[in-house]
């Protein structure tokens, strides 16, 4: 699938913070992009009474204003992939997609922690989607290229004292007698959410639909994604992507950066030594064409390559937010049940063999301070931003304690 | 949880094959007993035009009879745990089971198969329910012991030159520099259909909330049961469980039962050189039992047992049916996308050092021609014996040519 050649490619999820600047990017790129996508993104900032910070326009009127600025047309079908199946068949049967790019899932940990039953949507939202995918393109007999977003939490943050590599692990199996068997297998599962479950769950997915049915997949494990804007979205203010702030989709550095803008002390979970994966949605976006430009073949396994560009200890992110804008910083109890430090190497030749060249955190943290959380700062409502999802009983009560609603 | 001590076990799937004759065990030996069971198992063979061998009762039939018969009550609630969580959380908040044996799942490799609805309802209701039990328990408080039916079927079939080891295998990860670090992962989960598959789905999930919540949770990786009765189930002809002879639900050697019953060559599927792990349903709902009495301490992971005592090729059972029946076999083209031979050595330590004590197939095989396929022959529908469900598109081909439905 070379640059500018017209391939047909649905974006399942394309509504939401990465859907929607993949598609504009694969548009500007001359393809032929549609989103498939039910809103529930949208639906979810209702439920949770929160918004995005960046003024965020209709699918309808992004679509309007693409056609008038980027000169293509991107369709749109509102379908549920994870519930509506013969609707989504039927429109697969008739789009006949040279390529999938599969981000119709429910994508964060604490909304996935919330309660029982956002633990149930996600799983049910996530594997059922999934499934109807692949389950359609083997009975349509179509050959697409399905590029999924995963995502780093796959392998868990236990140090395995080795770099981690991209999806799949050498390992010998003692097998007695001093004999042992060489294998790559899987990297072992060790999801920290209902959420991180979920992706774990596909991938065994991908691994039975590659093998059974000759389905070409990537599987793209991502790290934390920081940053707002692309070529795309910055070309007109109603193409503008989203940005969460608030306590379930908002992510570690867009939490700081909102607290910096209105002066408020930068709120650390716990000793703040969790070392995450991050990279830029520029990079983002740019992972997912050079993903589809390189399918895997026919027969071949399941591709997996770890998405991310840098790695950073999250005090040292508080420390590098501090020192842009003279904030403070403040810890409070990690409402997640994991290892207070951890240390996290990652594998990502081959996304950076394939031409990425990565924005750095460095580089761009600080436009994104004055473009977005300081330019829209009269939008951020301060009592969304503390985290109130929690895995355990247990760190639900320390929150409740340091919120100041436990009882007496 | 010792002998005739009064516990409450709920049976999800308490009316199936596994599940009528334990929750009759389990009866029997003194606990209060509750099935829940939404019936989808006899709306399947209403579905596929087939019924089992054995004429069986209505779950209410069942449960008077066992009333009558065994003096003791079994409950019964007509709940989807997949799809009816509201109601299935309230009915657990009120009955706060001590134990739950989960077998509220499809369990037929080829119904699943079958096309991409069966795919989709097999994925959906077999993960759907595993989470919403587990997430119920969790948001319930509730410490109940889960016992779940997995499969050998996880591991796949492939040889690893060593015995198949009980759910963990022991790894060493090398690190470079000739280092390397001893793991102990989940055996790396290769399923040959989606039935299976969702087996492996199931063990990341169990991984998940042991680790998170501290579930208490045993996986039974059983091998193809065979045999019908019981100590309980022979106890009243309206006690009898099911016998599945149709080419989707029945097992190998219940098809050569029936044909050798009938005077059918017995149809080996390819050269027969797929070798299986078996085990008698009276051992089954014995293991189940002793897997109750064995729970693993709460912050233990998931409890792992291979529940089989034999292995056999199929073609040297065909031989078996053969010499005890004077039956003829024939060669037929295999449906599933698997290795034509494979060898098979399995652990099951545990279940033995429990006191189990196996039923062998040398032992048991004659009763159940006699007192099950040949007593019920006349009940036969020839036209169900054959597999209809292909793995894939190439092996649906050749069954179409076999079957002499194929285009000239």
């Amino acid at each position: 699938m070379g640059r500018g050649s017209e391939v047909r490619i649905a974006v399942l999820g394309g509504d939401g913070f990465i859907g929607w600047p993949t598609s504009l990017h694969l548009s500007d790129r001359g393809h032929d992009v549609t989103i498939v996508d039910n809103l529930s993104r949208r639906w979810i900032d209702t439920e949770l009474g929160v918004q995005s910070l960046t003024p965020m326009d209709s699918i309808q009127e992004r679509r309007r204003v693409w056609r008038a600025v980027g000169g293509r047309e991107i369709g749109f079908e509102r379908i549920d992939v994870a519930s509506e199946y013969e609707r989504f068949r039927a429109w697969l049967d008739d789009f006949r997609p040279d390529a999938v790019v599969h981000l119709a899932q429910q994508r964060a940990a604490p909304y996935s922690m919330k309660t029982d039953t956002h633990k149930n949507y996600t799983v049910a939202n996530n594997v059922n989607g999934t499934e109807s995918l692949l389950a359609a393109l083997v009975a349509l007999g179509q050959d697409a290229h399905v590029v999924h977003m995963g995502t780093m939490g796959v392998y868990g943050y236990s140090d395995i004292g080795a770099p981690i590599p991209e999806g799949y692990l050498k390992v010998a199996v003692p097998l007695g007698a001093g004999r042992s068997a060489e294998q790559e297998i899987l990297y072992p599962a060790n999801p920290g959410s209902v959420y991180h479950l979920t992706k774990c769950l596909d991938q065994l997915l991908f691994q039975f639909y590659a093998k059974n049915d000759g389905l070409r997949i990537t599987d793209l494990h991502q790290g934390v994604v920081w940053g707002t804007h692309t070529d795309q979205t910055r070309r007109h203010e109603q193409l503008i992507n989203r940005f969460d702030y608030d306590g379930d989709y908002g992510t570690v550095l867009n939490r700081f950066l909102i607290q910096a803008a209105i002066g408020h002390p930068l709120t650390v979970h716990g000793t703040g030594g969790q070392t995450r994966a991050f990279i830029h949605i520029q990079d983002s976006v740019r992972c997912i064409e050079l993903a589809l430009a390189h399918p895997p073949g026919t027969g071949e396994r399941t591709r997996i390559f770890n998405q991310m560009t840098e790695t950073h200890r999250v005090r040292d992110l508080a420390e590098l937010v501090a020192k842009l804008t003279g904030a403070t910083i403040d810890h409070v109890p990690n409402p997640r049940n994991e290892a207070a430090e951890n240390d996290l190497e990652v594998c990502n030749d081959q996304l950076l063999a394939l031409g990425l060249k990565p924005t750095t955190l460095e580089d761009g943290l600080l436009e994104e301070l004055v473009d977005v959380a300081r330019r829209y700062a009269h939008r951020i409502d301060r009592s969304r931003i503390p985290c109130t999802s929690a895995w355990t009983r247990e760190r639900a009560a320390e929150l409740d304690r340091a919120n100041g609603d436990g009882a007496p």
